[in-house]
């Protein structure tokens, strides 16, 4: 078995396949997936894994340098905003109808079992070197 | 969206096409994934999800007859074997060579993030009439 | 087997894969199938199943936000009309011709075997939380 | 759109492509569909659509020499039965287990809402001349 | 074996999934085929079968509310604008460059031995109810 | 267009594609294909094509060395067993069931709208020089 | 074995799947192949098969009503270009690099072992009848 | 382009793809090719390329320990099997139906225009270090 | 970008997805492929990567409980040898050809530029916990 | 084996498919891959190989006729720069982020372990007669 980084398999392909800027998406269990994108769905039941869990993992193994959410989460999920703002990484603010259109160029979208609203963030990937 | 049952595409759709005697796996992060059978890997960290959550929430939207298990687990993961025995389902105890043999004729491996030993579970799906 | 929602395997797949706002439709006998859309035919023959009966079955397990139906039903067809907004969900009426082309970006066409006139309705999914 | 035979297009394609003596399965919505047999499922609901009508919307446009039934539908299910004798067609019967090996010959397997026992028919192909 | 419609088992398979205003091209044998449409070659050898052949099999089985040729048919190919004409259905003509470029809707060419000019004709389907 | 040989693009890959003692099928519309064996379908409606001019447009451009056809041709269809040793190929001759086993090694099946019972033959190819 | 026309079989099918106008290359080694079409690489090494050698070949077989080719071959390659002027077959010259945009729309490309520049030509397919 | 080795893209390809033992045939245009072994068909017309040259072309870029011929060619084909001598690679002689099956294990089958009887070879790779 | 682990997106994927006992081989480059086995080429040429190279980067990132090499390795390459056996993993030995034969079972061939004899070893993956 | 240019089996195979002007890159570990390029991924550790050690090998064994690399090197990595003049091939800059878009027409990636910046280069091929 493989010894270090994320243990999801699925995830672990998809981040030793970015380059820099490549981009996936964390999302709660609500967001449209689009059609060409793949959806790693780790989901297990409504809540189950957190928005926050997951992005905690996500950060642990993959070098982020930028990272773009919903300009409603400031509002609308005080916690979550708290969690992305926390990360220390830049963030950029679009309208929730323009992110959508964004994620169709992630690599990947990964579900998640958030049940609030807009936790969805896309991960733009920074460089090891 | 999905009003009833497991919130997971995949694991819905896998249930969704089972039929009477059907088999699917609940396995540890550790169990090798036969070669033609699809893994359904909703594991984020090494413990989560655990076993027994999984295992509730398969149980919660699949008609299950009968479980197979490791004898191995008896003993060396009285906690997991717990978890099996409470489900009231009769259990079929193989030696974990020949239990994993017999995860060739299931329809899915679903793999969660459990780190003890033997934590595998094969479920036999009954009839909903 | 699966314990709750809808029976019918390729939908169920279809319904435990729609985030917020995606679109699936149930259509009469006759509609056109877009090329890239996938097809699941329930009819058995004409009349069976009907609309009605596929429409109820649909609602009972996916969260609808939003309706589209075709215009000319309202005259042209006041039973399958009733039905709809018996459904008490917000309706959106397009040319048939429009109507056509919007199913292009639905995941999937529900094909009844009904056979009264433009006995057709997108529906747009919400969200469970 | 086709003027005549069955209106289900998969049913209607599956029938077009049998020769003399293939098999193709109508089934309750329990049957086990072996790993490489095409499963069009039409079913609905629990008990929706039935074997019995689904049965004769087959017989209308197959031409059928013979049938293979589970011995135990003969005590277990009396009314799939008489619907089984009532086709005239020879009947063969085999244990269910044996009846579930020899679905793997089929071509497909067609999936009803039928919700009683042992509700399970194997057809093989007559010829049209 | 299927009792009733086209012997043929690919345009039984095209015309069960047509839906009202899709289109097939029934065409001489040297009318070229569009990349992405699929082609069902019934041509044996040349003039056998003729357009007139084909055009009588197809009609027999697809209800077709509207028929599209080259304009140049009338003139240098009576004999088959006669069969157009004699099947009352209503004829829109194109010229010919036009009407190749409308062969890329269809679902299918239907290619025949015909060796006379511009023997080529879409077929756009009507609704059985 | 092609100028020489069989006009029928799918006949003229095959035919292109034998080595020598490779073999295909010629079939009335019941034979049943096998399940890996790719299915060229020239039928039209009930007779026609018939089997015997399928057979002299593919002699017309296949070395052939050897027939193989079903003992039961001889007595239960004269005609068709005229055509086969009026070829002047020698011409092995099996029980039917046999024959059918023998058909899974066919690079294809062409099937012909012939209705007469045992008009089939395996060809074998011979070598150009 | 096919007796009549070209012996290659993968130029045999593309000859026997062209309609009227239908376009394919043959091409000397360096021409680049358009992503996707076919090449039937018929190579050996530099210089063999000769473009004369192939273009020979392919006429025997292929119903031609008009050639493209560069430009630049009249003067940079005079032999190249009397073969082709000597086909008699109507020639439109264009830019080389207008030529290779309009590789695209080829059904394949056939690569022959040609070393010398500007060796390529559009075939464009006449009617057999 | 490519500096080094056999031209032809898909003969290069296969060589790199070699492992010792690994072993691809080269054959004259009348050899059956096997289910699912991939032909590379190099042949023009009867007779080009001849079956020596293909030898030669690819002797010259691929590392061969041991060749396999068929017994028959020693009387029946003289100048190939002078062409297999010259070679001095080990040549182990099997009977042609035996040849004929040990060409299922090749990675290959590169067709020739050979048209001499039992022209064909099994090259075995050797290692280049 | 991936922060941890094995660089190489395809070895990370194979490793990721790889369960106790699985097993992945690191060859020289003259090692044949089995048929269904990926191969992960790595090599860039002769001599480079080395298999110790590859060996240590590997071992960095999966956890491994057995070794099985060729007999032959202990006399014929012993600096290979001494390798293996200093990565204090128990080795079991087989005659090279029945290594072959094991290779058959791996998820995957990682292909280095190792040029000097014997250098292959199957790894059987360990448990991380 | 092969005998003669490159080892890796993937950077022969798309060496030996490339015709003029064709291009491919070498990347450093962190480029982007286009969505429907081949990556051809030789990475080993950060740093291995490096970028001027595949470049080297490349150009071995691919006739090239021009380079484009980022602006950027030239500042930000005069040791790759240098490398790349080196070679003697005219290069055109652009600005990094044009460099990137232009990688979309590439045939493959080859990504290197370099950890250096803009350590990238697109290859056009030239010709080899």
């Amino acid at each position: 078995m493989k010894k270090h980084g994320v243990l999801n398999r699925d995830i672990a392909r998809i981040l030793a396949s970015l380059g820099h800027t490549d981009q996936i998406v964390i999302a709660d269990c609500g967001l449209p997936i689009p059609e060409d994108v793949e959806c790693i769905d780790v989901s297990l039941k409504q809540g189950v894994p957190s928005f926050v869990e997951v992005l905690a993992e996500i950060l642990a193994d993959m070098e982020v340098e930028g990272l773009i959410a919903a300009e409603e989460v400031k509002e609308q999920n005080p916690a979550v905003h708290r969690a992305l703002t926390g990360t220390n990484i830049p963030i950029h603010y679009l309208p929730h109808e323009q992110f959508k259109d964004t994620t169709c160029k992630a690599k990947a979208v990964i579900r998640t079992g958030e049940v609030t609203p807009y936790a969805n963030v896309i991960l733009r990937s920074g460089v090891i070197f």
